[in-house]
């Protein structure tokens, strides 16, 4: 009577680096005044019109169980969503609801993988991914990126899946910020067909598109059989609280992962499936709303690095997050870190949070206030240059 | 590049005599007058005050991420809710409040379990229960029991358990409306002791006692170290559609079930955890108004059951079921089903749909308003005395 292998294996890397995030969130309960630049959650709340719709939906009594791989209507949204912005034509029946992305990546995993199977994923990496696939019973296999290419993977690092099963991308990416260009997704949809790979597409931040263009790797030539699109209203609608994600892939996977559901949480209630199907009524100027205080925030930040090269910026290209290249000072992420917050009470994420490939860097969240935001990357910039 | 064995063998079984269920929402669907006795659903909404706690936490700006193992205001309602039940000394650290029963079952499974161990289940069972434990990958084993028994598993009966590394029981029982007695509580746990097993324990209707007393397993001597308790506010709280519950077990298995938790859910929406702790605060007023209709229904069961034996009860001690043995028709639970269907438009389950145990036995929801469902019990029993 012991627990499971998998659960005391999940995270064999231990914090990785959070501790400097739950350092900080120790120093706030405390009443310290720490300007929070850590997690990629939005300063503003889910707004108030899509509460109303929720509550509408609750008050009018849809409150019972709801079809587990979602309501029509908003299995049907998504697919018009995800047919009008890639281009694929994608049906209800191609639309799983999930309770939020990350359910959304575990299920795609489980669905895909059996034990032992090989499981690929970018370096750097949001923080779940290697969990989660150990969560499912395989063996997570990083692909290591370089600073120098913008993270970007090249076909000659993805020979490395040969022998896999699955590549987990992750455009408009967290924690770098970049977007895969058409030739990096060209090189990732090369190398799923080569290996016959199921390629598992996070596609989360695909509002948050700053310079560049959002390319899903489902609407490439022979990828639409062979990829599972993971998508939320967490960060195109500051809906993160409410758990509400899809799966999008073939017919028959979504099926099978229909019935997983049936097993791992029967669906998602109604009600928020009622409100997110009003969000998405909303249309672009809703999710151009939500997006543009980070928008506002990436001008201000290339105004603050300006100037200097002490502190260099990676391409802030999408998503609500600054990759800050540090190693002019000498320091790692995680030293960085721990000295700016206590000296100047700034959080931000070591690069060393996110796997071996963004060491020596450090991630800032585009989450406060604009001038608190200006004021916090000033001195982070002065205190950079006293290191260096 | 296929999907994994776990997926495409979840249910080898097919639809387990579900598709009468099926069948019968499609007679709804298409406008004919159906008396749905299938599944466990209330006839009513969640309570509108319910609605209204959740909408002032949600106005009131909790749409953000939820701490992933349940707000420390739900954790410690259902901690005290659970000593205070039990007698068993339960702290926020001993609760992880999951998205719903089901995912509290598929993640105690997922923590107990390594893939290729025997995991125990007593037949007759609810539906979810073979396939989620081969969703965690493990190998089902039912423990066959006897409606002479009244369905209790005997100590016998618990020695094939020889060698697995867990056993699920539910009491209050679906679909049998049993609860287990002392005996048989003691039984099960001796042989959780004997062969080093984990316990989880399904108590999601332990708010629906009509008869005798609901035994909490983790309360009997020894046991709290070795039992996983699966609850929701589904039954208890008319809630099914919230998707709201939790585990309550060892500190050490909850911190790792959170850490699993954060790679499949990650956490559950906050302003339903608020609602579920304005709804457990309204005590045990509110949870007896939501049992009372089951309550009553059992009684018009009893009454319009009376002066035949064509059609037998089982003792109906909890749960919103009654179990009906209909082998002196002739039939199967699967025929009677099919024609109770076809030729008086009611619709119930078969007892085969939950395990070989309840062959030629009914399974009938009192979920529908009392004239109608007493209305249905005359002409079911009716029915089956043209039969027998």
């Amino acid at each position: 009577m012991t627990l499971s292998h998998r659960i005391t294996t999940l995270t064999p890397d231990g914090d990785d680096g959070w501790g400097l995030f739950y350092r900080s969130r120790q120093m706030i309960a405390a009443g310290e005044p720490v300007t929070e630049l850590t997690i990629g959650e939005h300063d503003i709340r889910t707004d108030a019109s899509i509460l109303e719709a929720m509550h509408r939906a609750a008050a009018g009594g849809h409150t019972g169980y709801a079809s587990v791989p979602g309501t029509p209507a908003l299995r049907q949204a998504v697919a018009d969503r995800i047919s009008q912005r890639t281009g694929v034509a994608t049906t209800p029946d191609n639309v799983l609801i999930t309770p939020g992305g990350q359910a959304g990546l575990f299920a795609a995993h489980m669905a895909v993988l059996n034990p032992g199977d090989t499981a690929g994923y970018i370096d750097p990496y949001y923080t779940t991914y290697p969990g989660t696939l150990r969560g499912a019973g395989a063996v997570p296999l990083p692909i290591t990126t370089r600073a120098a290419q913008n993270f970007q993977p090249q076909a000659e690092d993805l020979r490395a899946l040969k022998g896999a099963a699955s590549l987990l991308v992750n455009s408009p990416n967290n924690p770098t910020g970049v977007i895969y260009d058409a030739a990096t997704m060209g090189a990732i949809a090369a190398a799923a067909q080569e290996h016959d790979l199921w390629l598992i597409s996070d596609e989360v931040y695909d509002t948050q598109v700053w310079e560049g263009a959002h390319i899903s790797p489902r609407a490439l030539p022979g990828m639409a059989s062979r990829t599972l699109v993971v998508g939320s209203m967490s960060k195109s609608h500051a809906m993160t609280g409410s758990r509400i994600g899809w799966v999008v892939g073939p017919t028959e996977a979504i099926a099978h992962m229909t019935n997983l559901a049936t097993h791992t949480t029967y669906g998602v209630p109604g009600y928020i499936q009622d409100a997110a199907v009003f969000a998405l009524g909303e249309g672009e100027a809703l999710e151009e709303k939500i997006a543009a205080p980070f928008r506002r925030r990436r001008a201000i930040a290339a105004k603050a690095l300006a100037g200097q090269n002490v502190v260099r910026a990676l391409p802030a290209m999408g998503a609500m997050y600054l990759m800050l290249d540090i190693r002019a000072t000498g320091l790692s992420g995680a030293e960085f870190g721990e000295r700016l917050l206590d000296t100047h009470r700034i959080a931000v994420m070591p690069g060393e949070s996110f796997g071996t490939s963004a060491a020596g860097h450090i991630r800032v969240a585009m989450t406060t206030d604009d001038a608190a935001f200006e004021a916090a990357l000033h001195t982070l910039v002065a205190f950079a240059q006293g290191l260096a």
